[in-house]
């Protein structure tokens, strides 16, 4: 797709407009016992809730969406840890046309399985082994005619996750809350820099913060030093689903530009902070979609004001790890 | 509070009034991979996402907003197996008055610790002794001039659980169902007739059909006998959320009139239930709240039409039991 397009807050109300029919709007959820341990008041946007269970729907809904009719009917192809896999095979379903993913072979087994039962055909790369998805994506879409829809440096992508925003914004202001932090579970960033887009425009008391695991920070230090920095790894960790090398080339000067200091967020936090999800609001959060809710949570020294907002960004996690998480954090307090 | 007061969907309309600046409008939920299992399309709403966990807030703001303020403000009282005991703890926190809760001592240790959380004074009854709950509440209400707010046979608490019916019709219809089956979790039939009314008001397509564990089927058998039936035991049951002696004397007509036939779930289907809400819609049921799910996932034969509603009607659950469920049932199909 059109990478050098203009991101702005237009693309994102237009993003909006084409997702209106289908979206979940997530409602806010928020509980005393978590503003108690919070030690301000704490607002949850449950992106887990919507389609395939992580935010991702929407992306992949605006970037299929908004391929001309001819493009689209070729298919699509994308490459992904899980979640973008499940949001661009379900819009490519909705939308009549063939999808291909490229997915790491050591993904969760949920997600490679949920990929292929919503219609996509499933390719396999070795991530451990150091092969490049991108390479093994642009090839087979040239091969095939396909449409790249990359996983967050896409300006329809970022359009797309930045309809969330809108929702926050109207939804926090409905709720009272004008000035906070929004801590955003941060990958390669297209959450976060659409969701910041998107509170410039609509609530410019609200300030996005990328949130990540402690020692795959890349978006925190790259905030730091000014230039993009890289992970050392890109595995090994619980929080599979946001572990990318580095920010992307178009999300990060848009980070730089909009938003506060990165977090990053012991793994464990992360399990604490499913359970309390569990307990307190009844969602179920996968750990990498509860980096943000950790921080508000178990870091609030890293938080400024007297609300924070936090996105749980993801639910596809496996029976095993939640019930580890919830078993081991009891009632989550 | 007045049962001998009219119950209509003015009553229902004015609950959700007074409701509406609080209240989590809770969406509706549904996958591909539920449909198939169901064999037709599945909408859940997931009350499980409301305050404290369960519908039972809609309930128990309802009453408490509905009184008189001199009478308010000399306190209320419940009792409650746990999740109305929250419901109306919450909502007299809200209202700044006191609340006493009878609860039984056999109740979920999470329900009593809650309750207790949200500023209510506990007190235990011996249920599976044959206290009677309503003598214990009736006693300390008169000596204290509190008001009673029953839990299911009372107007103002059924117009409050009413308004989730409300909100199906309307949500039901944006997605394009107007004709099926809304299957609902049944204990006392509070929730069960509030929905029913709201439906004869605002989507007569729509069909409220109670539900309830095997052997513990007092509605279904009361529907068929055309008298009120009780249940043999009052503890026991996984789903103790919903185990209620008998249904209402003010509910009952409202069934009897409005309602399709009871449908009674094996408790294990409860579980597969719960199982499946995690995987395909990461929300956290309780096992008495996922009896309509179970219906409409594994009895199909029960159900009439192309597409089925099932309220998932709380997720308050001890982390042991909700990890025996998703571990057992595994990924939920």
């Amino acid at each position: 797709m059109g990478r050098a397009m203009q991101i702005d807050i237009g693309l994102i109300e237009a993003a909006n407009e084409r997702l209106a029919p289908v979206v979940r709007r997530t409602p806010l959820l928020g509980s005393p016992f978590l503003d108690e341990i919070a030690g301000r008041r704490l607002l949850v946007k449950p992106e887990c809730l919507q389609h395939t269970g992580s935010f991702k729907f929407r992306g992949g809904w605006s970037a299929v969406s908004a391929l001309p009719q001819e493009v689209r009917a070729r298919g699509v192809i994308a490459y992904s840890s899980g979640n973008h896999a499940q949001g661009v095979a379900m819009a490519a379903k909705m939308h009549g046309v063939p999808a291909v993913i490229v997915m790491p072979a050591d993904a969760p087994k949920l997600k490679l399985e949920n990929t292929a039962a919503l219609g996509a055909e499933v390719v396999l790369y070795d991530r451990v082994g150091g092969e490049s998805r991108e390479e093994v994506g642009t090839s087979i879409a040239t091969a095939r005619g396909l449409t790249l829809i990359r996983p967050y440096d896409e300006p329809q992508v970022i359009a797309g996750q930045g309809t969330c925003g809108l929702e926050i914004a109207e939804q926090a202001k409905a709720d009272g809350v004008e000035t906070a932090d929004v801590l955003v579970c941060a990958g390669g960033g297209g959450l976060t820099s659409g969701i910041a887009l998107a509170l410039e425009a609509r609530a410019p008391g609200l300030r996005a913060r990328p949130v990540e695991p402690e020692d795959f920070d890349d978006v925190k230090r790259s905030l730091e030093s000014g230039g993009i920095e890289h992970n050392d790894r890109q595995s090994g960790s619980i929080c599979d689903a946001i572990i990318t090398p580095a920010p992307g080339e178009i999300t990060f000067p848009i980070m730089q530009r909009l938003c506060g200091p990165g977090i990053a967020v012991p793994e464990e936090l992360c399990l604490r902070a499913m359970a309390a999800a569990f307990t307190r609001l009844k969602i179920v959060v996968e750990p990498g979609g509860a980096v943000a809710l950790a921080a508000a949570l178990y870091m609030p020294e890293t938080v400024e004001g007297d609300a924070v907002i936090a996105v749980a960004s993801g639910g596809n996690v496996d029976p095993e790890m939640f019930a580890t998480a919830i078993q081991k954090y009891g009632d989550g307090a």
